[in-house]
C-alpha cells in the first residue's frame, strides 16, 4: 500500500500549499537536498580523476550519479550526457546533427517550444519541417507521423506525454516505422521520465531527452541526454573538460560523455539529481504512476462534471489535466485558486502556443500531478473550481 | 583587521583539508547553501512571473539575484544573463556573433581552453584567428594584440587573469586600442571576478564571462556573461521561457537576458551565487585581494627559493602560483602533498595546454589562493615542498 502521507514527509513546502504545477517542476525530496548538502560541506572539488581527495570524491559522486540516471532510464552510463535541462539536450542533437541543405525534419504541433523551435531554425541552415497535427485531445497517429517521411527526412521529434494534454504517444511504434526507413527519432521524455516506467534499451530512440526536475525529483539546473551514436553528433560547446590534445591549430575531443560535457559541471545538481533519482526508483515508478494516474483522472472526469468547466486531452490521460472554466481568463482562474486556497497551478500556453492554438482557446488553467500529491487535495481543487464556476454560470 | 579565522568558520571543508585548488572551484560559504536549502524547503517553483505564490517567490529571489550579480560587476541586470558555467557563457558568443566569411579573431596563447577552443573551432565558418604569444612569465603585451589587429579583425578574446601563470592582462590598454578600430572584446574573468576589484562599466568590455563558481564563491552549475549589446548575438538556445510568440513557421524572441536563457534555469545555483556574492561584498574585494595576493606572493617567493623548485608566472602575480620541482612530475609532487598533508592542489595543463607548451614542461603544480586560506597553510605547503625538493636534491 502506498503511504503518500510519509512520502510528503520529505517535501516541506507542501505543508504550505496544495502543489499542482508539477509538469513545470516538481519539489526535491529532502534526502536529495541533503546530498547536495554534503557535497558542499564535505567534499566539494572540481570534476577530474587524479587529482586531490575533494576532486576524486566530487568525481566518484558525480560518476555515481551518471550510473544511477542510466541504470534507472535502462541504458549505458557511456551514452548519458549530464546538460542543464530538457531544452539544452534537444538543441545539442539540433544544433550537432551533421544536417545537409535540403534534409527534412518531422515533429508535431503538440510539442513545447523546446522542442519546436529547435528544429524551426534549422530552415536557416537548408532543413525542411513537417509539422503533425494531432486529434483535438493531442493524441498524435503514428501513421501521420510515418506517412510525412520522404526521402530527405532524416529526423522524427516527438513528445513521449503532453505538457498540455497529457496525451501520450505511442513512441514504440512511430520509432519502428522511422527506423524501417532510416530515420532518426528524438523523444522529448520531459513529463514521461519518473511518472511512467521507461526502457530506453527496448524503446530504442535514437535521443532521449528529459530535464532532471520534473518526475526524477531533482533540484532545477540538470537535464540529461542520451545519445545512441554519440559520434554522430558535434558537441555544442567546446572547452576545459572535454578535450585530450590541443595545439595551436587544432584539439582532439574525448569520448562521451565528457565530449558534451565542457566546463565545470553542475555538481551538486547531479549528485543531487543522482540521489533523488534513487529516492523514486525506491518507491517504484509503477506504483508512482498507478497512484498519480487515479488522482488526474478522477480530477478530470469530475471537473468535466461542472457546468461550465471544459477538460482537455483524452481520456486515457497522464497526470497533466488541462483545463477552462467558461468566460473566464485562465490566468484569473489561477489566481483565484491561488488567494482563495493555496492551490498552484500553471495558466497560460505552457511554453505550447501552437497546440493550445489547436484548442481554439488563449490558454488553459493546467493542474499537474505528482506522487505526493492527495485525494484530498483533488476534492479541494474540483470543489473549488465548482465554486468559481458557479460564479460566471 | 580582516579575521581569516571567523571567515573560514562559514566553509566546513577547510577543517579537513588544506585547500589550494581555488583556481579549478573555490568552496561555497554556508549562508548561500541555506539560501539554497531555504529555495527548496519553503518556495520552490518554477520561473515564471505571474503564475502562483512560489513560481513567483522563485522569480523574484532569481531575479534579485541577478540584481546583486549586475551590482557587483558593477553592471546592468539587463545585460547580464546567467549560463551554467564560462565555458557556455564563451561558447554563446562564438556562436551567436554575426561572422562572415574571412573574418578574423584574436587570441593568446595563454588562454584557458574554454576560451581557446571556441575561436578555433570558428575556422570552419571561415573565421580565421590570430594567437598572440605572451612573455615567459604569461603577460600579453597590449602593443602585440593591437598589431594582430587586421581590417577583417572583429573580435579580440583574452584572459584577464591567467589561470596558469597568475599573470594579469592590461585588459583596459586592449579595450581602448580594440575599440578605436571598432573591433569587440571578450573577456573571460574566470581568475578575477571576486578576486580583484571589478568595474564593468568603466573597463568597457563587449563580452564578459565568469563561472559563478570561483573568485563569487556561488555553487558550481552557474556562470555569468555580460553582453553590451545583446541584439548582436544569437542565443544558442531556443525553446521554452525565451519567446514572445510562436505560429507554425516563425518565432519572436524575448529581449535580454531572457532571450539566453531558454528551459528551467538552475534557479537554486543561482539564487545560491546570488547569496554568495553578497557575502564577498560584504567582506569587501579590496580585502580579499589584499589577503590573496599576500599569500601567493609569499609562497611564490618562499618556493622561488627552494634548491630545484621553479616557479612560473610574473612578480607581481595575482593568486596562482605555477610550479614544478625539477626532476619530478607534478602529479607526483601533487599526490605526495594530498597524501602527506592533506593539502589539495592541482596538477597537469590544467585546460590550457599551449600555455604549458610555453613553458617547455608536461605540466606544473599549482596552488591557488582564496579568502578563507592562512598564513599557516602556506607555511605548510613551503615546508612539505622543501621536504619533496630535498628527496630528489
Amino acid at each position: 500500500m502506498y503511504d503518500v502521507h510519509s512520502v510528503r514527509e520529505d517535501f516541506p513546502v507542501l505543508k504550505n500549499v496544495i502543489y499542482l504545477d508539477n509538469a513545470a517542476t516538481t519539489q526535491t525530496p529532502v534526502p536529495a537536498v541533503r546530498a547536495m548538502e554534503e557535497y558542499f560541506f564535505r567534499y566539494a572539488g572540481n570534476h577530474g580523476r587524479g587529482a586531490h581527495r575533494l576532486a576524486r570524491e566530487t568525481t566518484d559522486h558525480y560518476e555515481d550519479a551518471r550510473e544511477s540516471v542510466a541504470h534507472f532510464l535502462k541504458t549505458d552510463a557511456k551514452r548519458t550526457v549530464f546538460t542543464g535541462n530538457a531544452t539544452e539536450s534537444i538543441n545539442i542533437v539540433s544544433r550537432g546533427f551533421p544536417w545537409e541543405d535540403g534534409d527534412h525534419v518531422v515533429v508535431t504541433l503538440v510539442e513545447h517550444h523546446s522542442n519546436l523551435l529547435p528544429w524551426m531554425r534549422l530552415k536557416d541552415e537548408g532543413v525542411n519541417i513537417t509539422i503533425v497535427r494531432p486529434d483535438i485531445t493531442g493524441v498524435v497517429d503514428p501513421e501521420d507521423v510515418r506517412s510525412a517521411i520522404n526521402d530527405r527526412t532524416r529526423l522524427i521529434a516527438v513528445n513521449h506525454i503532453s505538457n498540455v494534454f497529457g496525451s501520450r504517444q505511442d513512441i514504440t511504434k512511430i520509432i519502428r516505422s522511422a527506423h524501417r526507413e532510416d530515420v532518426r527519432v528524438l523523444v522529448d521524455g520531459s513529463q514521461s521520465a519518473g511518472h511512467v516506467p521507461l526502457d530506453i534499451n527496448s524503446m530504442d530512440p535514437d535521443f532521449f531527452a528529459t530535464p532532471g526536475h520534473k518526475g526524477l525529483l531533482g533540484p532545477q539546473g540538470t537535464g540529461i541526454l542520451y545519445i545512441k551514436e554519440p559520434d554522430m553528433i558535434e558537441p555544442m560547446f567546446v572547452g576545459g573538460g572535454m578535450v585530450r590534445s590541443v595545439t595551436d591549430s587544432c584539439y582532439e575531443a574525448e569520448p562521451c560523455p565528457a565530449k558534451f560535457e565542457a566546463g565545470t559541471p553542475n555538481m551538486p545538481g547531479v549528485i543531487g539529481l543522482g540521489r533523488a533519482v534513487e529516492y523514486v526508483r525506491n518507491i517504484g515508478v509503477d506504483m508512482i504512476e498507478k497512484h498519480e494516474l487515479s488522482l488526474a483522472r478522477d480530477a478530470a472526469s469530475r471537473l468535466a462534471g461542472i457546468d461550465g468547466v471544459e477538460v482537455y486531452g483524452p481520456r486515457d490521460r497522464a497526470s497533466v489535466v488541462s483545463f477552462n472554466v467558461k468566460g473566464m481568463n485562465a490566468h484569473d482562474v489561477a489566481m483565484i485558486l491561488d488567494q482563495t486556497k493555496k492551490i498552484c497551478v500553471r495558466s497560460g500556453y505552457h511554453c505550447a502556443i501552437p497546440g493550445i492554438d489547436l484548442l481554439g482557446v488563449d490558454g488553459t488553467v493546467r493542474a499537474s500531478f505528482a506522487l505526493y500529491n492527495t485525494q484530498e487535495e483533488v476534492d479541494i481543487l474540483v470543489e473549488t473550481v465548482s465554486n468559481i464556476a458557479s460564479l460566471v454560470a
